[in-house]
């Protein structure tokens, strides 16, 4: 404790910190009470006879529970997940939809987004030669997407987002994509991370639109990537599903564009990563292929119960009139005020260091900042083998203990150089390491001019 | 309640009895207390005051969330598995093998045994054509590894057990069908299921002897599927590990075979299927493939956290000088002598309806009996394009509200009908189904005779 030793040497930092992964809980943020109340009661029954409990969580414990096979949360459930919890969930999304309705049937639930993503994937994905399904993705992407195309021997088309304007999607981009990869491959899905990951920009309801009229008239397969949905810190920012825009653009869209969504219950205010809870919702998709998907989910049997009933409270929070109410909800703003100010503080103190340009984090949890690497940097680099960032990144844990991912894992334009770094840090704790690494950038250009 | 409905027609049962799958809480088995209070305490830590949980449980939910990002399940693992729970494992499974040393780094936890079992797959599989990777699996098999190989377009190679041998493994059918193999494809894998599902024959330790040995010879990887390693019922029949027979056999084996055995929370005495927590240990295996099996699983960030809890206490049960031990032992006891009971009620009722051939339920949770079917029955399935266990399993259903199994599910020698069905069910039920079960196969045969 207060020294941190690395191979026999004493490092110049106490602890290392890990702003590389989205891992609220790991960087001290605390679990939300209601949750995890219902939770314990779901995991051991007998604490229902306990007074400490809210009745609210109780209710909701037993619910769960008489969905579960033998009331019991160790019981299998259905492979697309347990049905009343899927029914929350449908009614959940109708709701932040303003009444679009949604059909319990076309909700799965999963082992964490990720799950849900491969699993699609894998089900559109076919083909061999120059007939290979190609899948579109943003660059930079989260490398969940690279790794399954890889995996399935997809195609993966990269379109790139556009720094310049706040890493905004521009459909000029997205024809020159595809049209190139149509020489060589079969283009059948895009892919969208919004709030973006690792970009963190929040797209406008007119690009939602673009983006959708583009899948029609591409006819592709479109997956919104949409995890951080409660996670918009900006002004003048709100998240728009694309399935709400789908459907406000009218039957000739809502009825023929086939789409996904995926939610999350690693990310938002919950921060519950551990638990691998998710769901994805299909639309307009053919009834032979959902037959596929049902089947393809079945082989793993189901996803892990605790997850699936802890997205049951997340879409089914506590309402005005119940006990949990208020400390929900100071709970919940607490966290989501504190990532809104961590967010402007990250943008605002890594804009003030000559050679770092970072646009706003608009949402989600991440900023991807510029950085301007010297020449003789780059060239060190590659004498030893690594890619510039990475070089910068490794230096940057070596000599401060902070771990930050570079932008070479994420994609970045030809001879720009980024890295991605969570906000999820304390504010504290945030600050210093701001510090550190605006510390360690204006080093680092020195020592390598 | 008391009166079974389906498609408008009131059915002349009450309730549908699923025996069809090894869902143990499901059929009323209640889980056992000091897991579940263990799994409390870590999902809401605010338990850890409460005088009403033993000081032996408290410790445990404070040792794994000293373990866990932020001392929360809700943070995400390693992907491998928390490093403490995998030493947990490690221990285990040297105790169990009398000394025999285990290394954490060869233990990766999982989402249950069948997403550690699909990971093995996937990175042992590969090539094209004549190359393609052959797969030995049993014969009646569990259908986890039938869709894997599709899904992975490996050859399933089929070995036969000997159902006059009570299901016994027979190595000159290893040898026909691995020779037959090498024709067209390149067999490396064989798959063994130990205490055996569907079938629930316990290997002898000579059988395992001889397995290894023909592994070795055929440069075989061994995937031994231990998850009913605490299922053992039928006297003189003892678990004996694969792991151990090799290292007993000494260095020329146990430095050279490659093999990996699968272990699960969801099955033994604890069935709690729903928290998919499970393990595989690998040895022998090249660094380097194990590198890319590192790499293979960290795609889905990690194993659900509840789950890799709920595996360390069941490889590190409370001791006989903890607090909780009387109860737990009582518990695990009463559950296991249950099992015994119905293993051996199964095969004694079964046997003596004409028509009916069961093999003793040796280990496992289930029965897989051969079934006469009168040729017109035969014939009228075929009319209706049904195979004839599937006929005959819909006719019990529809009649009596039971559900099996239907062999063909799981694969059976041509000409030969069987079904799969758990002996989970509480007794008396259990003693209801079978009896059930018998008059309707009786009826059946004289309907169709």
């Amino acid at each position: 404790i207060g020294e941190c030793w690395v191979f026999g040497v004493k490092k110049p930092f106490t602890e290392v910190i890990k702003a590389n992964i989205g891992d609220a809980h790991a960087m001290g943020q605390k679990p939300i009470t209601f949750l995890r109340q219902v939770l314990a009661l779901c995991a051991y029954p007998d604490l229902l006879d306990d007074n400490k409990f809210p009745d609210d969580s109780k209710q909701r414990a037993r619910r769960i529970l008489e969905a579960c096979g033998g009331h019991s949360i160790g019981a299998y459930s259905s492979s697309q997940g347990i049905e009343c919890i899927r029914q929350d969930v449908a009614r959940y999304i109708e709701k932040r939809d303003d009444g679009i309705s949604s059909d319990p049937d076309n909700i799965y639930l999963a082992t964490g987004a990720s799950d849900a993503i491969v699993t699609m994937l894998k089900l559109l994905v076919c083909g061999k030669g120059r007939d290979r399904t190609g899948v579109m993705i943003s660059i930079p992407q989260y490398p969940l997407y690279s790794a399954a195309l890889a995996d399935l021997a997809a195609v993966q088309i990269n379109y790139y987002l556009d720094e310049d304007k706040c890493w905004s999607l521009d459909i000029a981009e997205l024809k020159r994509a595809v049209t190139a990869a149509r020489q060589h491959c079969n283009p059948r899905v895009i892919c969208i991370i919004n709030p973006g990951n690792p970009t963190g920009q929040v797209q406008s309801r007119q690009c939602i639109e673009d983006v959708i009229r583009f899948a029609k008239e591409e006819h592709l397969f479109l997956m919104a990537d949409e995890v951080y949905q409660d996670n918009v810190y900006a002004e003048g920012c709100k998240f728009h599903s694309f399935k709400r825009v789908l459907f406000e653009m009218g039957p000739e869209y809502s009825t023929t564009v086939e789409m996904a969504s995926f939610h999350s219950t690693s990310k938002c205010y919950m921060g519950e990563c551990g638990f691998r809870g998710g769901y994805m919702e299909v639309i307009n998709m053919d009834p032979e292929v959902k037959a596929q998907l049902t089947k393809l989910v079945s082989v793993r049997l189901c996803p892990p119960v605790p997850g699936q009933a802890l997205l049951d409270l997340v879409v089914n929070p506590p309402q005005p009139d119940e006990p949990s109410y208020d400390k929900f909800m100071k709970e919940r703003t607490a966290v989501l005020a504190a990532l809104a100010e961590k967010a402007g503080l990250t943008e605002q103190i890594f804009n003030t260091v000559p050679g770092i340009t970072c646009n706003p984090v608009q949402g989600a949890m991440y900023t991807f900042p510029r950085i301007t690497l010297p020449q003789k940097a780059i060239d060190k680099a590659k004498a030893e083998g690594q890619v510039p960032d990475m070089f910068y990144c490794m230096k940057l844990l070596e000599e401060e203990g902070i771990c930050l991912v570079p932008g070479s894992g994420f994609g970045q334009r030809e001879g720009t150089f980024h890295f991605r770094m969570t906000i999820l840090p304390p504010t504290e704790k945030l600050k210093f390491v701001l510090q550190k690494i605006s510390d360690f950038h204006i080093r680092f250009t020195q020592e390598f001019s």
